[in-house]
């Protein structure tokens, strides 16, 4: 069985044990739902990880003994996602956030309209106080490293300076929860190292954060560049989230290419198909790395509750990763490490909102 | 002798013959220079492409037959440009935008400082009549497909609508000018590809193209992605200075974290490095496809004269392509296309700078 994001052991052998609330997976969200949702969920159930299908009955086949929490509706891929949030209440996304709320369920992972799981999330958990805005951090593969948390990468396309500043905080404390770095660097994305470079937003929150607004919890590097995302230079990358999406699904695109072309020239001859049979064995740690199934979903950080976003195609694999990820988020307190994070440094925080 | 970025022949083979007026290259500028930049210039000589270096004679070692236009200053890699600019009024590159601007030499080539190249292009040949801002337009290599032009990649950090209108025009003619696309594919980057999504500024610019304000030159296709940009759905991809530096360096660090990781398990056993003799040859066409130096450097567009920048890394076979690439362009009447494009519709974009 492949590692469910790091954490692999994190849930099972912790203190709760059987007595742990299960992780609700929203069954019906996905390109690929419900069959390789619930075929994920029932693999990290064989793993003995607390889990609960959220859906309709009738559609999800066999679930073993997986239960079930019912719901009607379906929030598709394409609808506007509050207006979906609002009028299908009764709908598989909704209803795993309330069993959050209501404290049914540790945590919440879908791998359906990201749009809608932030608006379910938001609208029913709620945000930690003094969360301006929550922001999707994304765990980047980085061969030989541990991942570079990359946020906002999509919830907020328009920032103020203050929000990028808690960013920064809420960043920091995922990346020392998800993969124990005790002091992670943070870097803001940008167009140049210097503190002169980058648009207007971009020096603002260079200076907010050398002046030390980011309280204890963020160890500012100064600015990074795109190029820096894949390396080990940085654990935490901070930007809006319009920059981020699209820094995103470049990366996405450029490994998806090259690794294509790889492949290609791999079957050129017969001699390199013959030579490929050492080769491809050999790559596939690699392409596992720089899977985004092998990670787990991205985590929306500042709502009051764990909520993994898987992305749209994942298979059973990225969700078995994901209910991992979001185990050993609950289990380590993950909410309560944003809220310190954020909350160290409130008057901060409130002196930065008036740069905002 | 590698491709020079596609018109190998093209000033070579031109009716203007020995009469062409040559490419002037800044002979200091860049991390290598003078030797690589010099070593790049005689192999252009020896092409055929006439060609003449600017700089310090007495730093410039061997130059052969290539004639020398002395610059006894050299504007430094992290110099704010500008200023320097400004105070160097006798350093290479200053000097080789008035060889430009004097038609001594029919265009420009510099590795150093960007920003610098574009304020010597900018303040000593001046902009094209109607241009609001030139934007530098970079070929990004998509395998097995004519390179997508991306611009701005750098030059404007804060953009108006109506300068991202132009540089859709600017960089229809120039993809068609240098890949002999007839009517290229011009996608506006943004975080989803319905035209309620990305921040305001995007969905103005998508506004005003989707109206027609780009004009006959512009086959728009809507919003594209990150992942679009290495691949063969989009021809010339639009957006800010800041977001296209952030997605160039962003591709730049992907390749070169996945093709050392692929070379990484090459060497990983024994039987890995055998197979290697074989996959390593097998994928150098694809290397060398990737590879920023094949494809001569970046044009900024929008500046009466030709100006191409290469990256600060350059090697000589990247200065040979950028040479190639200058004079292809020149051959071709770049200016006069780009001028074309733009004043096409100049009521149009004054309208849309209305909005701007």
């Amino acid at each position: 069985m492949a590692d469910p994001g790091g954490a692999p052991d994190g849930a099972a052998k912790s203190d709760h044990g059987g007595g742990t609330l299960p992780v609700a997976v929203d069954a019906m969200g996905g390109d690929r739902a419900p069959e390789e949702i619930v075929a994920g969920t029932l693999q990290a159930a064989d793993a003995g990880l607390p889990v609960v299908l959220v859906g309709d009955p009738a559609r999800l086949g066999d679930t073993g003994s997986v239960p079930v929490v019912e719901a009607s509706e379906v929030i598709e891929m394409d609808e506007d996602p509050a207006r979906a949030v609002r009028t299908k209440k009764d709908s598989s996304l909704v209803r795993a956030a309330e069993a959050v709320r209501d404290a049914r369920a540790a945590a919440m992972v879908s791998a359906g309209n990201t749009g809608a799981a932030m608006a379910s999330a938001l609208f029913r958990m709620g945000r930690i106080a003094g969360v301006a805005r929550p922001a999707i951090a994304t765990a980047i593969p980085v061969p030989g490293s541990t991942p570079t948390v990359l946020l906002d990468s999509g919830a907020n396309v328009e920032c103020s300076a203050a929000w990028l500043v808690q960013f920064a905080q809420m960043g920091a404390a995922f990346a020392r929860q998800r993969f124990g770095i005790a002091a992670p660097r943070v870097g803001l994305l940008s167009i140049g190292e210097e503190a002169v470079k980058g648009n207007p937003l971009v020096k603002e929150v260079y200076g907010l954060l050398e002046a030390g607004h980011g309280g204890p919890a963020v160890t500012f590097i100064g600015n990074v560049e795109g190029r820096d995302v894949m390396s080990d230079r940085v654990d935490v990358v901070v930007t809006d989230g319009f920059t981020g999406n699209v820094v995103l699904k470049t990366l996405e695109g450029a490994m998806k290419t090259v690794f294509d072309a790889v492949l290609g020239a791999f079957t050129a001859t017969e001699e390199t198909k013959a030579a490929s049979k050492i080769m491809v064995p050999a790559l596939m740690p690699i392409v596992a790395e720089l899977d985004p199934d092998t990670h787990g979903g991205a985590m929306l950080l500042g709502v009051d509750g764990v909520c993994v976003i898987s992305h749209g195609s994942s298979s059973a694999r990225a969700i078995f990763n994901a209910i991992g990820v979001a185990h050993h988020a609950v289990s380590e307190g993950l909410v309560d490490q944003l809220r310190a994070a954020v909350g160290a440094t409130a008057g901060a925080a409130a002196g930065a909102a008036r740069y905002g």
